[in-house]
């Protein structure tokens, strides 16, 4: 199922699962006991927000190797874990804002998880017991700022530098097997599958639950492939894992 | 005014300001509107919480000249930024709990600002409207961990690893000149004062406002003087601001 949150009209936001071009409400937590309603919107007549909102979104560098090797540096022996503020994210549609301390704004289409239980020392093989779904996500970075700053919270951590949507897929097989491709102005910039992640999702859960307690809501950034670039202001960009969805940021100043 | 959280020994969790030995209880959101009441409790009946539930923990790498060089880098060119998890977050006499990674847990005295209004683009001469007090902090670290990953996330992100407290200070004049004490087991491990700090208080607001929205109750974790070590199992901890007080924490396994 593909789980929203969304704005009406008057403002109000509510939760929901897509179904065709129609939302049905969700009254509840997603996360604990919710039941699906019998009001309904239709998907054009709303705004699509984050599908999530997250207390910590933990991010995992140059976890595909022809991305570490475009970075110049090699995969690290253990997954590199850096965190982005909340208040990094939008939303589908939302604009990504250019900011004036770079000059050189980078997209990076990832898989998304989204932990649906709370963590703590989980093992890779019971780590899929803890997601709730899977959603897209756009780790916007200051890339001059980045090669600048030895940690990467700020180039990392602007306002609207996480994108995240446009909903929770809950039904994925094999998280690890989904292709995953980044348009810049509808031209192909990044193209893998998960398949080429160097640490895979359970094996990221069963780490990241090793060191801090995992909260419903939280996600996990799994990293990035090769192709990243610069996008410039008045840009349509389109991060996309198959089975997933699209999720399309424009960029503003 | 010292503005705590506890919790009583129904285990509800309450708001409060310190006068001398008691409590008195506040009702409302500490950052919005809020009344003290008649309602008091004395301070050795409860047991405090963190004074604050941060959204982000903002911290900043060698920001003091004596650490910076104990570390064996340069005071960096612009405030050095990285993020704690919320759920680093424990209270005062709160164990820290040593994780069977590291093998070099440290302690790090640091003064803490808690920003009280949302606060985007504020300058200097502006900042300290933002603010709503001052607490103390100790930034755990993995020191054995922090000198290997690349980026700080991990050695800096385990649970218990973000003591704050025991209140926040509301009535400091001047942040930039308050005595910080690091003890452990009674010994003196970190001793300087804030105006020893590279980055100081309104220019860090400043910068990261910069960046990103400063929400109430984030906090900013302004950077540990020279003098840091290990700490082990069985430890007692004390984190000591002038003027602000003393946060005492232990070591567990």
């Amino acid at each position: 199922m593909k789980y929203v949150r969304f704005q009406k009209a008057d403002k109000t936001i509510k939760s929901g699962i897509v179904e065709g071009n129609s939302i049905k409400t969700v009254e509840g937590n997603i996360f604990g006991e919710h039941k699906v309603t019998d009001e309904s919107y239709n998907l054009d007549d709303v705004k699509l927000l984050s599908p999530v909102e997250p207390s910590k979104l933990l991010c995992i560098g140059l976890n595909y190797s022809d991305h570490a090797k475009e970075f110049g540096k090699p995969i690290p022996e253990e997954p590199m874990l850096f965190l982005k503020p909340p208040t990094c994210v939008i939303g589908p549609e939302d604009n990504i804002m250019y900011p004036s301390q770079t000059q050189n704004l980078h997209y990076e289409v990832e898989l998304v998880i989204v932990i649906g239980k709370e963590a703590k020392n989980v093992s890779e093989e019971k780590a899929f017991d803890y997601v709730f779904g899977y959603t897209v996500g756009n780790d916007v970075t200051a890339r001059d700022i980045q090669f600048r700053d030895n940690q990467w919270g700020r180039a990392k951590g602007f306002d609207t530098f996480a994108p995240l949507g446009p909903w929770i897929e809950t039904e994925i097989k094999d998280p690890d097997s989904l292709d995953v491709k980044l348009l810049l102005n509808g031209e192909v910039k990044q193209s893998s599958n998960t398949s080429n992640l160097f640490f895979k999702c359970a094996n990221l859960i069963s780490y990241l639950s090793g060191i801090m307690t995992l909260l419903p809501g939280d996600v996990i950034m799994t990293g990035t492939p090769g192709g990243i670039g610069p996008m410039q202001v008045g840009d349509k960009v389109e991060a996309i894992v198959d089975g997933i969805g699209t999720l399309k940021n424009y960029i503003a100043k």
